[in-house]
């Protein structure tokens, strides 16, 4: 087989077979094909598109490039959730909890802070002394101690994937649905699960604009799971506006915190128990998904879930004195309001814009090799179609830096839209289902 | 201005401006942009195609990013022939004496055969102690002196191209049109013409197969060439059975002595007649096209063709005497004789096969590093439309090695088609010419 000939085939838009695949992805990772040749292989891949089975093709040989998790020695379903990435997007830190609460095995491995948005590990290292480093072999100790573990990639997990996104992410070739499905799929599907819950975020804070390129991308991501014998769900949620109210890695496990005590707001809330319920029913401890939405609402309630939380920090290095006392998470020295300019109603929030306001402000890396400022961030008082009047704060910054402090003023100001009246059509939570399992939602 | 930026433009199908065109040419000859990101690029452009404008930026980048010949100084129009490659395709030889003769200058930087076709330079280097190498201050000279030279291309012509295509070579990105146009063009160019013949070769042995793509290529030459102020003409000519008799190194210098001493196959010497008086008309040289065609004839008739080929060889360093005695050119040890296994008419020959014969015989490289054998090849006796006996010869191959003799001979014996009558439609030696200079063909 030669690389030559297999660019050409995908570059005339024809159609690769399953060992042609295999050969490109493990030649490279091996690195027997050079960088030039995969960058030509992968642009005609995302200028002609992929077949149901070139992807599946992809997806697998990138998985069985790594390690793939056997984690049948443990007791029931595994099942996990990914999201596609958001602002305010913090839900895995309360459906963890709940969910591995309820019995099952969660072997969660989990991103960092990708452009704009938010990355589960950035979160949890607020938290004094949290590893997400751990070994497969001390993951598999938390795993059977706490039923949930959350670590980051490791070098031995779909070692083709990090090579392929290296390449990608400077040869204009990230943005294809396919390529981003079996990076996705096959570091999940690494994790030896049964079942998988997608979060595939949609509006102006997702890297999937509009609803029909998430419907998409959900699409191919749960036909190549069950492709693999797994149980799969997508729900195509809203991301036109910030989840809950609280953007800033600390923040946001304050915020998480606040959930799994039975407050928090509603939004958050609301998808956290949706997903979690769609987890158990995966994972067949819930007959039905109304079922699993009641379990996960008396977890949260009778303190199961938090009282899971704290036993997974614990096992992980982390200060657990953060849930009784959410003022150890690291604060940011000052606090400023964001007034807003005229009364009304707001009519939209430019979510991405509020993305980039708290990475500018140090929540975020512009480089990969850029710290993290746990401390700073935003919380919102005003979200899409509250009342406002002229001068009330809709926003206020926690910062660090009077220098950062003004950029990011200005992008929050600019994000808000205040209309005379109230919108009239409100984007749902949740706009659409993408599943063969049972239940409808 | 970013390289990512401009792939990804590209990809999503927009439009490079010059300036953005040139900074890729420019740094990417400077070893700033690294091999996989202008591999991305090139697979997006050949995918996506290029604008007239970003092939008229392409091609001048190219062709700035080296040395542009001023001729200035010699009297004068100046004026080159270019084929896109075939089998048999020897003009070049008859043509370059014959228009000199005219008095034009015709500085000739040609190529090396490129698969199944064969290359000006290789059937040059047939005649000993022809040197191809020359420094641009001796080609000078010899222009001075003969009018006309021919050599290979330096390093100091279009260095972008030949960077570039070294990476389309082994990123599946040669077949664009486009591409091949900037590549041409930058070369040819870069000689200092007034005005540039194009021979665009269609059929099974040329590198465009169909009229159509053949058509295309050419009309993207000639705006391009005219765009930069060139006169332009090309000619689609046929290339579905190989031009002339012979084919292979020194053979084919052979025919072109017997055209310009007023023998020949009528197909080879009425082409190149018809190149000569098209060079000789954007010269203006000669009045019109049917001037120039009873001006190159009389120049092949009174010996002037001849004497001037004779001059070039010396002047170049070769051994004239293969003029009035062709057999001090190479010959090969052993002749066969391939026979009909049919009666009937020749209906076809697949000329790519022929090429490919002769390559295997030893005339042509399979790599770049192979060198050639300047005596193989092979003499047809019958070409499309012939009779032919049973046993009788169809072809004698000139041949070195036992080992290549038989591959060859197979290749030749699939070529031929014959059939029980003659073939009712022949294709014309001149498809069609695209021009918008003055005459008719």
């Amino acid at each position: 087989m030669r690389p030559l000939d297999l660019i050409r085939k995908k570059r005339d838009g024809g159609e690769l077979s399953s060992d042609e695949i295999q050969f490109l992805v493990q030649a490279y990772t091996r690195d027997q094909i050079p960088d030039y040749q995969m960058a030509a292989w992968l642009m005609a891949a995302v200028i002609r598109g992929m077949s149901r089975s070139e992807l599946s093709a992809l997806t697998a040989a990138m998985l069985h490039s790594g390690k793939v998790l056997d984690l049948s020695d443990l007791p029931g379903a595994k099942v996990d959730k990914h999201s596609t990435g958001g602002v305010g997007d913090k839900t895995s830190l309360i459906i963890a909890p709940i969910v591995a609460a309820a019995g099952v095995t969660v072997p969660m491995i989990s991103g960092r802070g990708l452009g704009h948005t938010g990355g589960t590990l950035d979160k949890l290292q607020s938290i004094a002394g949290f590893d997400v480093n751990l070994s497969l072999g001390e993951f598999r100790r938390v795993l059977k101690s706490c039923g949930c573990a959350l670590i980051g990639q490791t070098a031995e997990i779909a070692p083709a994937d990090k090579k392929l996104y290296a390449l990608r992410d400077v040869t204009a070739t990230v943005e294809s649905p396919y390529l981003i499905c079996a990076s996705i799929m096959s570091k999940k599907l690494a994790e030896g699960l049964d079942g998988l819950v997608l979060d595939v975020k949609t509006g102006s804070g997702a890297f999937m604009k509009t609803e029909k390129d998430s419907t998409f991308l959900a699409e191919l991501m749960v036909e190549t799971g069950e492709r693999m014998g797994k149980k799969m769900v997508a729900l195509i949620t809203d991301m036109d506006q910030p989840l809950g109210l609280k953007v800033g890695n600390a923040l946001e496990v304050e915020e998480c915190i606040e959930v799994m005590k039975g407050g928090g707001p509603a939004d958050l809330r609301d998808l956290s128990v949706e997903f979690a319920a769609w987890m158990l029913l995966l994972a067949e401890r819930a007959p039905s998904l109304e079922q699993g939405r009641k379990q996960a609402h008396e977890l949260v309630r009778n303190g199961s879930a938090l009282e899971r939380f704290r036993q997974i920090i614990q096992a992980q290095g982390g200060d657990a004195g953060v849930i009784d006392d959410p003022k150890r998470l690291p604060q940011a020295k000052h606090q400023v309001q964001v007034l807003s300019q005229a009364g009304g109603f707001v009519e939209s929030i430019q979510c991405e814009q509020v993305g980039v306001a708290s990475l500018v402000l140090g929540g975020g890396r512009e480089k990969k090799e850029d710290s993290i400022d746990p401390a700073v961030g935003l919380v919102m008082h005003k979200k899409v179609g509250d009342a406002v009047r002229q001068g009330e704060p809709i926003c206020t910054v926690h910062y660090n830096s009077d220098a950062r402090l003004n950029d990011a003023r200005g992008l929050l100001g600019q994000a808000y839209r205040i209309a005379e009246k109230p919108p009239v059509v409100r984007r749902p939570l949740i706009h659409r289902v993408i599943s063969r399992q049972g239940a409808k939602a």
